[in-house]
């Protein structure tokens, strides 16, 4: 028995218990030092080990190459949105963007104001509900760079696997919300960035992994704070870190490396998105909108047959303490986000809920 | 008896023990939703009452005016140091800097990247240990707007009140190490910033009191996470805003306004610091290093005869659990932080230890 309910939330989303539990202890006094976590120097030796824990088993956990520089940063993936082609991207060159979804188009739009953007795919044709397979693509003749999202959390849908841009082209991901859901090659990528606040920790820490050459190419016209390089040479120190979000994103970290690393993760999330997917597939009064090659195991989108029984259902559903089940307010429905931390009963919840629903209902 | 000790930290600094145990509650569970507070959407009623009332309490507590927006950003005053001159400060055109440390010389290194700066008034000859007399600033002809730093972390100088820049131009000021440790008169100022982690909450939020007709004049072909308009017209919420950091602030808010608010924490501050500052003008071996009419009441710098004594007191207050009394690493000695949170007991703890070190050693 728990106070807590089951949270569906699309970010912030549910975290660990029993890295919540850690965190109120830490909130007091961190390791026994007498100091709470949010209260310690960034300069001093506990927020110190804190910080080397939060990179060190970032690193183990996704194998990082020694080339890349692990950074944390404020600001959210919206601030990497313009971060990215501001560092990169002259005012008559070209980086290729895969558009699937809301997020990917304010990352191109944020391009468009330092160069020319070019649509390399995209899934607006049919309203973001599939990822375009890689013979759709069309690359540009010399991107400076290649910018994806890999899961968007609005639509539910979720690239199998990284697109491969043409030789030399660094790839751009914003990995938001399906970090760290699932192994990764980081070798394959330039930037992986996401903002912590679905599969990581709190709102307000960015997780930055930039292979060290464009660290070193990236502009150094830019103001200080938005250089990488800045970043990468003090260790993400140069000015006070958000130390409370990184401190939760190492024992979120810790949290994952106990549940097999990423590939246990893997297999939890397989595990939980099919038991929904399933219920889906046999239903013939609720149904799914991503395409079923396309679907993420992070956010998990479908209607009702009206809008009516949806509002019914999202609020029978917080009766029984299922809570987050709105879709988006872009496209309706419900939305079941089930990121790293969410729980496999509680996916068992909903679809008990969906089968009783259906059968009054249906 | 407590298991907490004496943190004379710079930053991140002591928060009050209340607003502590209530964020331990909060992180399980957010006023009994059953959902924590860092697991909420930022979209949901829970997240937004807390929203709203951090808004609502700063307003109170610092009476600020209507035509003022109140935001809650990221990247700390070190990103408030572009975000300023970059929304304002044309190729050609002036600012006026005063320059009373290492923070407003930051500031005005920003500042030079984007237009001619000009320093109005400095204390480096005398390794900033004095704030300028209002009668030694040379104002230019036309700044677009003044700035200065209203307590200098590292120096121990606070301005007495805030300088007054040529009619019709915008005061701007970081206030980041004494935000809300004494009344403060908005209507004076056209942008006062504070990065949170000193007198406010965690590192991670940065506070920022601005002039509506400002947020409408600057510049409005930056990045959109750059323009202070993007905020203000989404009420800090046009990306996901560091949730926890918001609600510990509102509780904090709550705190001071326990306290007698500005003016009665105002009060307290005074009677601590001038509990340490007596010892030292009573002492003969320990001398402050700020000119008596500049001393700040946030962080009382002081030195010993020697280095060698310096180490031994900072040693010796260690084992007494008074942490973080080591002075900033670019000018020695000790510094003690005593913002807000700090309680009069730790002021009288160190002065305790201050006597009998002197009597052994002096």
């Amino acid at each position: 028995m728990t106070d807590r309910i089951y949270n569906f939330s699309a970010g912030p989303a549910a975290l660990p218990e029993e890295v919540i539990r850690k965190a109120q202890d830490a909130l007091w006094s961190l390791g026994g030092s007498g100091v709470g976590v949010m209260e310690h120097s960034h300069r001093g030796k506990e927020y110190s080990a804190v910080h080397e824990r939060a990179e060190a088993l970032c690193r183990e956990l996704a194998g990082i190459p020694d080339d890349y520089d692990v950074l944390f940063l404020q600001g959210g993936a919206s601030t990497q949105f313009f971060m990215v082609p501001m560092s990169f991207l002259a005012p008559e060159a070209t980086a290729d963007y895969l558009v699937t979804g809301s997020w990917s188009k304010k990352a191109l739009a944020e391009a468009k104001r330092f160069g020319k953007p070019h649509v390399a795919a995209s899934s607006e044709d049919e309203n973001f509900s599939y990822i375009p397979a890689a013979d759709a693509i069309r690359w540009s003749e010399r991107p400076v760079y290649a910018h994806f999202t890999s899961n968007n959390t609005i639509f539910g849908t979720q690239w199998r696997s990284e697109p491969t841009p043409p030789a030399g082209v660094p790839l751009v991901c914003d990995a938001s919300s399906d970090i760290f859901s699932r192994p990764i090659d980081i070798a394959k990528y330039g930037i992986v960035y996401a903002g912590a606040q679905k599969n990581l920790g709190p709102s307000g820490v960015t997780l930055v992994i930039i292979r060290k050459d464009l660290v070193e190419r990236a502009s150094s016209e830019l103001p200080t704070m938005l250089q990488y390089r800045t970043h990468a040479a003090a260790r993400s120190l140069y000015n006070t870190p958000p130390t409370f979000g990184i401190y939760v994103m190492a024992e979120v970290f810790e949290w994952i490396k106990a549940q097999g690393g990423l590939a246990g993760i893997e297999k939890r999330n397989q595990a939980k998105a099919q038991i929904i997917y399933d219920q889906l597939d046999r239903s013939s009064f609720f149904r799914g909108t991503a395409r079923p090659d396309s679907r993420s195991l992070m956010n998990i989108c479908f209607r009702a047959p009206s809008e009516e029984l949806e509002a019914k259902f999202i609020a029978e559903a917080k009766e029984r303490r299922l809570s987050g089940l709105k879709g988006h307010r872009s496209v309706g429905g419900m939305r079941a986000s089930v990121y790293n931390a969410f729980p496999q009963s509680g996916c068992e919840a909903l679809v008990e809920l969906m089968r009783e629903f259906e059968k009054k209902s249906g």
